[in-house]
């Protein structure tokens, strides 16, 4: 890998080493690596997260960091460069411009490529660095590579302000939701198949449990004119015990994004309420974080992005930084829709756009 | 294991033996050996199936058949004889006689104890018989021992009469329904779930599937006066990729149980119609057996047990025995209704009437 020569180039590399949440060890190696090579940074390991820090005397400390994981692939394992008017390769349709395909292209190796380019390309930026790479963001925030730093390392997290390379188009993507998985639980009474009615059939009670996701209307909610758009979603359905049986027990996982101005624990209420008769366990809970636009620390990375700033509906550790004092915004490369997706691409212009906002930003 | 003391000591040491579908070895190798030991009887074993003949140059040859299988234990792996009026197990209700608990007790170890009971007691019975012990009952037909035998070894199957000895209250059930297994599919778009609007769940989808099923008014269909009873249920369910992923797949298996007079062609046709507008991908089907008692062959079992025949509802061999010309009924200890439940039990008297009943008619 070879990040001192191009940004799409280095973004196709680092889609090519496979890195789903759990398994980013050998992505972390390479990442390590290249950062070792630079005298101006000093490195350290956690786990399959590493951190590179510059220790130039600086008035303040700005944080720069990506996640290395991705979501399991969908066929869309290796990258692939698209130029515009070239198919796609998962649905045919017409590339509108040169683009980089590829699990993680969007979510996010452009942005880690942005990143670990600036590091090793900036010597002598305008402010202390320190640049992160960590793992598991797409899974439980309790393997989540933040969490693991904050709390055998805090003092490698302190830092004035953080920008997180998140997919944003390449633009401000200011706060994020929250996020609150919790398994819906059934029971019954097992049972022969063939003597159904002496039963009791846990799956057939997951069809209320259906009607009421399906019901459900998510609201939106306008905060300092940023309009965030909740959502409830079945992510995974599970029961069952042999061809014959009727189960005693089903479950449903679902996934709430809750707006920014609502905590925690209000949304683990909300939950309660919308499954009321269900068994409702939540097994993960994140809150959001307000725009927090207001710092000055950000005013000069508003200006190069010429003041656009968008609200940021999937829930990122800019939440951490944020219950952790640190104003902090999403500033990266792809269009978040496209994440998580088998469509997964990030085009080249973003890429060099977000590359050259950052460049000029560290830079000074 | 020692089959020549008593009927309930040998279903507890059946039960004691673990013999989940797939993994029945251990229990078939004790059975091999208890049968080994008997002169008057010709052993064969085709995978975890053990089949005992005798060759006495009998008028008709009659077969006596079990399932050494059982379905996936639900903590009640150990046999344990509880006394009338001591509490049972799983649920402290009391026992209103002397019952044998545990996994397989009632489906179908104590049948299994009477065949076995027989095979090493019975050196002159009146009828050849060729006694079957047979692996994967409970699982997909093509892994079922007869499924085997029938094609390795049909001449083994050749027989004028056949009991199974599947739990029937140790009266004589006959026929039996059919068994169709199907996977129901959605379709969806796969998204992150922090912008659920660009997606479309496929676990949402299966919402209307499980609307179906709980609408489903199963039928009821009298043949020689015996009642059967249909029966539409899921007995699985899944989808999900990651905790924030909308899925683009999800599936209901569903297992429909149907009258004799149904045809396997006609109860697939049935699924396609009340699916309509899903993907039903149909994984097992076999067609049941019409009741069959007009003959004669049969006549003197009836008589034995007083003329008391019902309906039976679970899918048996019996269609398998039926659809090779072999007249066949159910005659086995223990209540079908408890069959694949936690709680399932056998009474130390059904065991002993089945016994009574059996060695009866065989010794003639």
């Amino acid at each position: 890998m070879n990040p001192t020569r191009d940004v799409v180039q280095l973004t196709m590399e680092l889609v090519d080493v496979a890195s789903v949440s759990g398994d980013e060890r050998i992505l972390a190696d390479a990442v390590e690596i290249c950062l070792q090579t630079c005298a101006w940074l000093e490195v350290s390991r956690l786990g399959n997260t590493v951190i590179a820090r510059t220790n130039l005397g600086r008035a303040s400390r700005v944080i720069v960091a990506g996640h290395l994981d991705t979501v399991p692939a969908a066929g869309n394992e290796s990258a692939t460069l698209i130029q515009a008017g070239q198919p796609l390769p998962h649905d045919g349709s017409l590339a509108e411009e040169d683009l980089v395909f590829g699990l993680g292209a969007c979510d996010m190796k452009g942005g880690v490529a942005v990143a670990l380019r600036a590091a090793v390309s900036l010597e002598n930026p305008q402010f202390d660095v320190t640049y992160i790479f960590y793992e598991c963001e797409e899974v439980d925030s309790a393997r989540n590579g933040l969490t693991i730093l904050a709390a055998r390392h805090p003092e490698l997290l302190a830092a004035d302000v953080a920008v997180l390379l998140e997919p944003s188009n390449a633009q401000i993507e200011a706060g994020c939701q929250g996020t609150l998985r919790a398994h819906i639980r059934t029971k019954g009474v097992r049972s022969h198949s063939a003597r159904s009615w002496l039963g009791d059939n846990a799956i057939h009670h997951l069809g209320e449990v259906l009607r009421r996701l399906n019901d459900y209307e998510p609201v939106r909610v306008v905060i300092d004119g940023l309009e965030y758009r909740e959502g409830l979603n079945a992510v995974g359905i599970s029961g069952g015990i042999a061809g014959n049986v009727l189960p005693d027990e089903a479950m449903v996982e679902v996934n709430y994004r809750y707006a920014p101005s609502t905590s925690a624990e209000q949304a683990a209420t909300h939950m309660a309420e919308v499954f009321e008769g269900f068994e409702v366990v939540v097994v993960d809970n994140a809150g959001g974080a307000l725009p927090g636009l207001t710092q000055d620390a950000l005013a000069e990375l508003v200006r190069l992005v010429d003041g656009q700033v968008a609200p940021k509906f999937g829930w990122t550790d800019v939440a951490r930084f944020a219950a952790m004092g640190i104003p902090a915004v999403n500033l990266g490369p792809g269009d978040p829709g496209l994440a998580h997706s088998r469509g997964e691409f990030v085009t080249c212009a973003q890429l060099r756009k977000c590359e050259a906002t950052m460049f000029t930003w560290l830079a000074g």
